[in-house]
Order: structure tokens, then C-alpha cells, then sequence
């Protein structure tokens, strides 16, 4: 913990801020300088919240030294993380492509879907089976149904299958059918979720909330870790700001921070990031070139006819003409795709 | 739904797009103007993305015209809800302050607590028995144990209680103890959780995202009026913003907003919404003054050995002190404290 | 300032960050801790960029401890400061109320304004001559026509004005008419300007950008104060959010903490941080309960006739209306209007 | 202008809203739904604001249809535009790739700065001379002296120059010395100074603001070209969010947007998006990977030891490395580097 004392901070604040700190079992280091005292101190961290000594008379600022998260950090495993979903691996050489419909509708979909993706040199297919809604009206998946179909197209095609998992109920379901199960942006901090999650010995896929930081993200990565689950993989897919011309703003730059303090891989969702169809390809182009672990697309056979999403869903020819741009793009940062 | 068609659009795009409307079951009125040509449609709305029209060849913009949420809105109820929860009113003519611990740490924390607030005039007491941490090495809670804990406490002063709900799961043991039912803030779009509190017949505040719009929050308020519980108290406490020097920005605009659009009442939660102790009371006066239905705020008999949140806990003098400034600024938009 | 190593910074990189340190004139205080090495350094911040130790390898965090403005501190002031204008002081026991239209349009116009909000009990009149507007197409004021008209209309009525200064070419114009020059948000880095007003001794009322910290204001408040002139008025005018439903969002609680850093005068511009006349009133009750000096806010005789902001600008009797209730609300905070 | 009336808007005020449409000489087209009425209003939209119909009675929601932009729109140049400085074309085949430091800061460092980005394959050099800075204590740059310095070591190495220009002063000096001049993020709506930059028959280099949208950055560009200059190139170079990891986050996604809507050249500028030297190479790639028309970059021979901005300037090598990878991406998206 440091604490900045303020420019007009007397002795006896100083000596209280002190006298807190080591009650709360922190070894306390002074440096006193012309105008601001600066107290650093060794301790237990994780059990103080700084805005405790934030709001006591004579502070300026108090912060944590230590990273909040421990075992989503870099130094846990400095080499980094591959996750491996069956024959398929994330964190590794090669860029991981899932892609596929936002929802399962029907067999004819999904097995079309199955097929498309998997030519184009997907690994991994992607379809909902629970849906969460801004509107109660909206479609709100096949459910149960919606998991045995997208197992069947996978299995014919020789995929890997990733699935949203909403709520920890769904966990047992959804670890039948999904490969790997993904945790909605809108359920990041659904904290009773993760920690059902990190007991599972199964692959996470974690996307980051719209409004979360990069620290929270790996907070929320901890969770599932602390379980004993280490298979997470975690996903950039846009954050909230004030331009609206696409629906989030995609932080590409989050792909190199979370590269230099975890070791967890990180994919990324263009079709989430941006909302329109239009500029899906750009942003996944930007991605890999970024250094992303891999990319979540949405791709489906008809998008005109799709019961959600439609209108952020690539045809499948472009979906092909996409992949022939990555592998051109890919060798620039050493991988393949 | 409108769609703008773009300037250059040639009129076999226009067609398309009628098409399109006319396919999914929407009258269309048109009107060509010198550069733009508009496309007015009337049909079912809630089953449509306006993307999906957005992405077609030709088309500058597309809208919904309705709102998305129907009994959330004030044409539903001109004349405004009154929620009650025991003896108390929320919606009417007298500001409802709700105050309390952050946690219930002790039998003695939250029996003085609960003197304390009463004193001054709370008729609600909040306290937490469930906690959502951004850490998972953080205190959690005391579970069912707080709530009993809770319970007494108010019931030694004729207090009406909240507490928050985290998971679907914890509904049947919080309708045992908390008059009203609390959704935290991450939890705004946790849809499943949303969707078993419309099935109560207890009051709910639901407290807004910090990265969602006053209409996602009408929109969460759907799911629960939709499923048949009307008794919905919105909570403003806070949005994600690029300042920091505090932990969050209060929307007090969203008040009167909220007021124009829906008929549901709203409270400010001043403790989240600043962080900081010291700037609590100048927001929950400020709410106040903006028309708020209610305050839910933090108060702690000994905000230095709090488990939780201390530093945006008010000490119970202080609270006090707050309560005598309300009491004037109330009268000065027709109301009592 | 504040170096935090890495966890596994070698020694080696951290005697890098000792021998830069004192190679840039610090003095250097070092914490030895378990996990982490801590560095504080005193010496010549304002000079040095923090980024460029955190760079280095090794580093976790870098950080400044002093304030980087000084003068705008409040340790310069502790009892803060009273900015007088004409018989006009801001900052004093009473809260200043600055009305007018957007912009002056003519005679009459600007004639029937004054006396109005002079009649509610307004002591200072705005009105724009030179407007910033976004699209080079829209109105963009009279010029000095309308500062001469401005002048003769607050001199009826014993008014003292404000309006804006667009470049530092018309400063000379401006400081012949106004007696407070603001500086509009879009210009608060605008530093040639700031400078240049530094060297007049004349208030300065100067708007916080759409995107900027407060610490930004006070920074840019600074170029102001070091140039000589100390009677600096801040204002808070709304910021950018992701919220759509006012054109921005008031920022509040930057009063109580510009109150806290900072010894100059506050007002808010509650026309500006809604966009809307519904929302006007319930923002400027909020700023008088949040502890503002004063206000600024637009008032027109006809707002539907007015050539800039009508939408904004309330109706003399709904002026007359905020007024009666403000003078309840002020009171509350020690004040009166 | 797109009118929508409220559910329970009474005929008298559609009637109003009509009438105040043809006030304004707008031809009205009404569309009657089962819910919502819906007014198209085709007239001069430029001329009048939203927000004088949105606060109207009965009024739910007031758009414009038309861009308020024009001449920077892709509809006056379908074909694009592509902007000549010297020998070098923005908005053509090649990727331009401008680099050079921060801050020019003496003849052996800038001469030195050029020889290294030439040979890497730069072909325009970068340099401040005027610099806007936070702090009034930090340097402000060489002025005339640097811009001598950096036209010297750009003819030297056969370079096109940028530099900064802070004010309409300073424009016919600048106009000696650069062959585009740059305008900063913090004066993207200093009016003055763009309109006088659009008497100029020289390129402008246009940054986006830190809390600009795409349409406002157009806007901008619009006073340029209205002005007579059709020589503008857009910059994205990072927008102020909630995430402090960087110090801006980049939106890489108003590449493609700007891409559809305007004809204008786009370029990035990855080392003010980021803050920091390490995510530079990322975000440099990301944007060529997107389809920017060129980049803007920091490089310093000696980081280290800048006046200015060195912790997110590159280093020669490690620019020279940025080189190659973007050579192996541009042909993805059908350019070279």
C-alpha cells in the first residue's frame, strides 16, 4: 500500500495514517520529502480497501502496490497459457478461428453453418443456445435442443463447440454438449457463476464486460482460477464509449496489455466489437495483426434470414475471403492461421 | 421502424427495402424528398433489429420509432407507481431515505445501526448478507445468518429492510427476510435472475449498470413488470466514466429523465455513486433537489472498522447532520423528508 | 514520485530506475518488500514524465506525488477565493446567478432578457457575440455589434456580463464589454488563449471540456493563474458519456471535489449539461444542494424564436419559477441566492 | 428532420409540430401508425436543431436526416480523395508511413531522426515545434528555430515534413516550413484556426479530438473544406474511455466508418493511441491491417534522453522491425508499405 500524505499533512496525521497501517498489520516504510510524505507499506494487501485511508484527514492518495489478481498474473507462468479444447489449441502457434451462427434455429442452419465454417478453416463452432436479451420480447434461444444440434453439426465436421453458459444452473447442461462454455459480457462479474465455473475441469471462454477495465477482467479471470480451473480463455469484444457509429468500440490495444500482465490467451469478437457485418472484417484483420490467440466470428448461411444478430453475421464467402486475408497477415507476428 | 435511405440510394434499393418491411409484416409510408428518400414502418417492432436494415445496400440509418419497453413506461401509468413495502412508501410525497451498513458484520453492528438511522429519520435499513466482490479474496458476506441478523434489527425499530439478491437461487431465502429485494448493479442484465423476481409479489429496486443507459434500465425493469410484479424501485448510483476522481460519476439528470419516461419511482445510492464519505452529502442533497424518490445510503456506527466499503460509510453525526439539510431542500420541490 | 518494480524485476533493473532517478535530480527513498521494491523519489516532477520510467523494464507503475498545478491548489489559498466583478462576488456567501440568452440576437432581444432575469434576481446577464459551432453553416453570432448591444442591456439594468472569447485576437474586443470573459469548453486547452488571458486582470470564467478531468480544469485553470491573473471561475457544463438521453452528462460531483483541491470559485451551466429546457431546473436545484457558487443559464424572452439553443433556454417565468425554489435549497448549504 | 410523436400525443400537437415545420419551410410528409405518428420534414435542416422539436409537447424523438456535412462526404467524391505534399500521395496505393520525434530538439537529433526513418522506408518526418502541453511548466517547443532544423533534415533525406500549428497566428509561418500542416487533438474545434486553414492551398492533417465522434471529426474537416482546401487527412489517434491502461484507447474501427462516409484519407497515429512504446508496434499494425491509408509514428534516436513524449517513442531498430511487419500486411488488404 502506498500513501501520499498531502502538501499541508501535520505530524499526528501522518502518525495516524501510520498507526492504521500497522494495526491493519502492515510494515510501514517513511520517506519524508520537502512537501509530501510518502509511507509504503508491506502487507496484507488484499484484505484493506485503500479508499479506507483514502478519506482519512491529511491523505492524498492511497493505492495498492500489488496486482489484485494473483494467478491470472504473468508471473504465475511466465511461459503463458494453452488451452487446449480438444484437438485444438488456444495460446498456441496457430490463430484459433471459432466461428459460426450467433444462435442455433434449426439442423438445416446449424449443419450448413458447420460445413461453411469448416471449409473456410474454422476450428471452432460457435451457436447459442441461451440467449440473454436486452428485451424480454426478444427470441430467446432453442435452449436443451439448440445444445444437441450444435453437438451434431460440430461432431460432423470434426469441431470443437463453444456455447453461452447464463447462469450456474445451465452449467451441468451446458458442459454436455459445449467444448468450451462462454461466459456472456453482460455475466463478467456474475461472481457466483465464475466461481461454479472454476470448479469444472472444462474450458472457459470469459468476455469482457462493456464497461470492464483490463484489471477487472483478470479479477474476474481469478475467480475461476482460484477454483482450480486454469483453462480460460479470455475475449475482447468492444467497450462502451461515446461513439456511436459502430455498437462498441473495439480496444485492440487490450490484446497487447493482457499479453504483458497475464498469461491467460486472448481471442477477439469482431461481430460483438462493431455490430455491422461492414466492418467485421477490418476489425478482425486489426486483431491478429494486434497479436490476438484468436477470433470469434459470426457467420451464418443466410444472415437475411437469421432470427438474431443477422445483421453482424458475414456470408460465408466473405467469411472465405476473410480467412485468405488472415494467413497473409498472420506470418507478421510469427503465427498462422 | 424508419429507415433513411442515403443519398445516392437508387430506387431498386428503396424497393428492397420495402420489400424487406413488407416481408416482415410492416406497413410502409414513403416519402421522397430531394435528397433522401424516408421510409416510415408500422408493424411489429419487438421482433425486428433495426441493423438488419441498417447493413442493406442503400441505407443511411434505421431506427426503431417505439419504445422498447411498454409497462415500464409512463404512458402506462400517467399518474406514477407508489411501491409499497410495510408502512412505507416509495413515490409519494415523502423522500424515503434508506440507510444502513454496507454489511452485516455483527448482532451489535447492526443493532446500533439500526437505532442510529431510525433516530434520525430512515424508515428503511439496508445491509448486506450477500456481497459481490471484484476480488475473490475479499469478505462475502454472512449469508443467511446477516439476514436474520438484519431482520431483528429492524423489527426493534419498525424499520422496512432491503438486501441484495445475487443468483436466482438466493430469491426464496431473501423474500424470507428483505421487505425489498435488491439487484446490484452487475447484476442489471442478469436476465434469468430478472425474470424469477417478476413471479414475486415483493418490491425490487433495481439499481442501474454502470456502463447501461436509462433505457437498458427501463428495459431490465421489463422483464420484471413483464412477468407480473409492478412493484419496481429504480436506483440511480453511478456510471462508468473517464473521471476518477471519484469512484464513479452520478447521473442525477437520469432522474428527471427517468420521471419523463416511466412511471416507476427512483432513488440515488449517493455512498456508490461518489465512494468517498466526504462527498456524500453533497450528492445526496443534490438528488434530492432533482426530484429523487429516495436515498440509499451508507451509514456505519464505526466506519473505521467496517468489513466493508468504510470509507463511503457515513458516520451515524454525520447522517444526522445530512438529514437536517434535506428536510429543508425537500420543501423546494413539494416534498417532506 | 512513485516507482513500483515489477514482481520479478531483477536488482539490476531496479538500480536502472535508482541511477535515472538520480541522473534526473531525485532523491531516492527505497522500500524493500517481499514481493515488491518500492521507490519513492523527491526531486523536480513537474520536469519529468512519469511514462518514461514506466517503460523501463521492470516497472509495474510510476506515478507523480505532488499535484502538477500549484497555484489552483487550494494549499495556495486554503480559505479560498472571492472573484469580484463589478459589484458582483463569486465565491462569496452568496450564489451568483448568471442568465441570458445563448446568443445576443438584437436589441429588443437582449433588452427584454436583462430586464427579466435582473427581475428574478439574476446579477449577471450572459449572451454570446461569437458563437463556436460545430457546423461551418449554423448562426455564429454578431460580433461586436452584439457585445455593444449586450453592454447597453446590462447597463440598464445594473447587470454585470460574461461572454465568450473565442481566439486571442479578441481578447481586447472582449475585455472592452465584458466584464467576465468566458472561455467555452471546447477552447480549455486551447493554452495560447490561456496565456494570453493570464496577462489580463480581468475574471476569467472558464468551462471544463467535454473530456477533460478535473485535474485537466485546474491544470488549464493554472496557465491562467501563472500568467498573473488569479480571478479564475470554474465551471462544470456536463461531460461526454455513453448516456444519449441529454446531450451530456453533468458531472456534479466535481464540485464538492473541485471545492476540495482547489480555492477558486465553481458555478454549473445546467442548460449546457442537459440540452434540454425539461431538464434544466432539476440540474440547477442540484448544483445550489451540491454546494455551486453560482450558476449560469439560459434564459430567452421567446425561446422558440431564438436563432441558437432555443431548445435549452428556459422561459422567463419558468426562470422566475427555478429562482423561488433555489432560494429554499440555498439555505440548506449556508448560502442564499 | 424526422419527427416522432409520442404515444399519447393529442392532434393538436402534431398540429403544432406541422406548423412550426412549415414556419421553418420544411414540406411535411405524415405517416399515421397505429401507435406513433411519424413527420418527415424535408427543408433546410442546417438551419435548425433537433432539439427545438424534441422539446416540444407530445414530441418523443426529433432526428436530422441529412449528414451535416457535406463537402467532406463520400457522396461528393465517391472515388476518394488522394492528397499530394511533394512527392508523396495520402489516400493512394502506399501506405504512407510519416515518423519522426515528438519534438524537434536539436540539428544532430532531428538530423539524425531523419536519416534513420528514411531509411527505414518513412517518407515523411514528423516534428514539433510549437507544443501544447497540460502543464504550463512543461516544454513548449523550439518554434521557428525547430521548424528550420526539421526542414533542413528533411530536405536532406528527400522527407516531406508535418509539423504542428497551434493557432491562426502561426499559420504563414508553419506554411514556410511544413508541406502538411498538423492540427492537434485539442484544437479539432478551434473554428478560427480551421477556418483560416481553409484559405490555405496546403494539406491539413486533422486529428480527432479525445472525446470527438466520427461525425464531429468530419464536421471539423467540413469548415476546411468549406473554406476552398480539399487537401485534408484524417487522424485517429486514440479516444478518451473509462480504460487507464493506456493512455487512450485507440478506435481503430473509425478507420472502416470513415472508410464508408467520407472520401477523405485516413492515417493513425498508434503512439499518442497508446502512450506507451511497447504497444505501439501492435496498434501500428492493427491500423494498416484495417485499412488506414497511413500511419503516424514517434521515433527518436535516443528515447531515452527526449524532451518529450519519449516513453512512446520507438527506437530506430525497433522501428526499422515495425517496417518489415507492415510490408508482410498491406498486401492483405491490397496495398504496400
Amino acid at each position: 500500500m502506498i500513501v501520499v500524505m498531502d502538501e499541508g499533512a501535520t505530524e499526528s496525521q501522518v502518525q495516524a495514517v501510520i498507526d492504521r497501517l500497522v494495526e491493519r498489520e502492515f510494515t510501514v516504510h517513511r520517506s519524508t520529502g520537502v512537501v509530501h510524505t510518502l509511507l509504503g507499506g508491506v502487507g496484507p494487501e488484499d484484505e484493506v480497501d485503500p479508499a479506507e485511508f483514502l478519506v482519512m484527514d491529511g491523505v492524498k492518495e492511497c493505492r495498492r502496490i500489488a496486482s489484485p489478481y494473483k494467478l491470472a498474473s504473468r508471473h504465475f507462468r511466465p511461459g503463458g497459457t494453452v488451452v487446449k479444447a480438444g484437438a485444438v489449441e488456444i495460446g498456441g502457434e496457430r490463430v484459433v478461428v471459432m466461428a459460426g451462427p450467433c444462435s442455433v434455429e434449426s439442423r438445416d442452419q446449424i449443419l450448413r453453418a458447420a460445413e461453411q465454417v469448416a471449409r473456410a478453416g474454422a476450428t471452432v463452432i460457435r451457436g447459442g443456445a441461451f440467449k440473454p436479451r436486452s428485451s424480454p420480447y426478444s427470441f430467446q434461444g432453442l435452449g436443451e435442443a439448440g445444445l444437441v444440434l450444435l453437438r451434431e453439426a460440430a461432431d460432423a465436421h470434426g469441431l470443437v463447440t463453444v456455447s453461452e453458459v447464463m447462469d450456474s444452473t445451465q452449467i451441468p447442461l451446458l458442459s454436455r454438449y459445449a467444448d468450451i462454455l462462454q461466459v456472456g459480457a453482460r455475466n463478467m462479474q456474475n461472481f457466483n457463476l465464475l466461481r461454479e465455473l472454476g470448479k469444472l475441469r472444462q474450458p472457459v471462454l470469459l468476455k469482457r464486460g462493456i464497461a470492464a477495465t483490463v484489471e477487472e477482467l483478470l479479477l474476474s479471470a481469478e475467480y475461476i482460477l482460484s477454483g482450480g480451473n486454469y483453462d480460460v480463455i479470455l475475449c475482447e469484444r468492444g467497450i462502451r464509449t461515446f461513439e456511436s457509429s459502430t455498437r462498441n468500440t473495439m480496444d485492440l490495444s487490450a490484446i497487447p496489455v493482457v499479453k504483458k500482465l497475464s498469461h491467460l490467451p486472448i481471442v477477439a469478437d469482431p461481430s460483438h466489437g462493431t455490430g455491422r457485418r461492414d466492418h467485421v472484417g477490418a476489425m478482425a484483420r486489426a486483431a491478429v495483426a494486434a497479436g490476438a490467440d484468436g477470433l470469434l466470428i459470426e457467420v451464418h448461411p443466410d444472415p437475411d434470414r437469421a432470427l438474431s444478430d443477422g445483421a453482424q453475421s458475414l456470408r460465408p464467402e466473405q467469411f472465405e475471403e476473410l480467412m485468405q486475408q488472415l494467413r497473409i497477415i498472420a506470418p507478421a507476428v510469427g503465427r498462422s492461421v
